[in-house]
């Protein structure tokens, strides 16, 4: 059975924070579908130029196996989009595995998903996301940090190693370990080893 | 001034090929504005599924500073594709860097532009990208390869590494080591380490 996995875009987006999980999970296609969704059918604008296809909007109920946000100056008015937070809600009633990269943490714990659990989100922002909701345990010290089904990231490129992590949950740590030599990338396998925390 | 790095797309191409690099000088906006550049107007699917809009066609004949070419399954028609080796020997000729990720080494060599040079491409698809062209001087052991005004990297994650060289050489590595830590990436910043040669 494949799995579904749904990135939501926005416009100021982070473009590595999407896309280093997408080049992992887009080797096992086999295994995972990707859908980009977004609040409006169209394009959306990463902070750094490019624009990506939405491929599925809200109002279309997609079916979501794992839901991921990206982080990026555009996470700044999402936080106080009431719209895209209900979606969230909506989206991880169903979603067997939510996880956010950089400051899309700060869209999880908005819509109350982090809610007494344990999340990491990137150091140069960790002020501002940490406020946005005192009722999660921000963890200031991770690579990423794992808590049921949810999986919190560092800034940018430590999404591309939580989402090793996250194929290695899922289909075992042989497959992640194929995945990463696929890519030429050198994971850091260990949540722990966070080189930016200080 | 600010310098155009343009990015060539195509259907096929690989996500995080073109995104890694393009994440780093993405964080140089005052430095780098980037355009991404493709046959047709419309949209490029990546090997992955996600779609992204082409900016700038050929027949524009956009001014480039800093030429890059992404690799991916598309490359496969591609080298090929007299028209797209035409327009890189056109843009070559007044670009000031020109570089490739993964198997996009195969486009920038049948387009003539890497012979009796020194370059790199995928550990998985050496084979087929060095026949492509045997006057080129094909590397095996390089995480990627400096040779004049070309840079060619290994595969996927190597585009990374390789754009923050470059943007070492161009704006100094004061500015590359604080690019690598504002995207919390843990930068390979030599060359010759290649775990991926074997």
């Amino acid at each position: 059975m494949q799995l579904t996995l749904g990135m939501v875009l926005f416009d100021g987006f982070e473009l590595l924070d999407a896309f280093g999980p997408l080049e992992m999970f887009g080797l096992l296609k086999d295994k995972v579908r990707i859908v980009i969704i977004g609040e409006k059918p169209g394009l959306v604008k990463s902070s750094a130029g490019p624009s990506i296809l939405i491929e599925s909007v809200f109002t279309e109920n997609p079916m979501i196996d794992i839901l991921m946000v990206p982080g990026g100056r555009g996470t700044g008015l999402q936080v106080a989009n009431e719209l895209l937070l209900e979606e969230f809600s909506k989206l991880d009633a169903t979603s067997s595995h939510v996880a956010s990269i950089c400051t899309g943490a700060a869209v999880l714990a908005r819509a109350g998903l982090l809610d007494k659990r344990k999340a990491t989100t990137n150091k140069k922002s960790f002020e501002w996301v940490s406020t946005q909701r005192p009722e999660v345990n921000w963890v200031k010290h991770a690579r990423w940090v794992e808590d049921g089904k949810f999986f919190t990231s560092s800034g940018v490129s430590a999404g591309t190693d939580m989402a090793l992590a996250l194929i290695a949950k899922i289909f075992g740590k042989e497959t992640a370990l194929q995945t990463a030599t696929l890519a030429e990338y050198e994971w850091n396998s260990d949540p722990d080893h966070d080189p930016f925390a200080v």
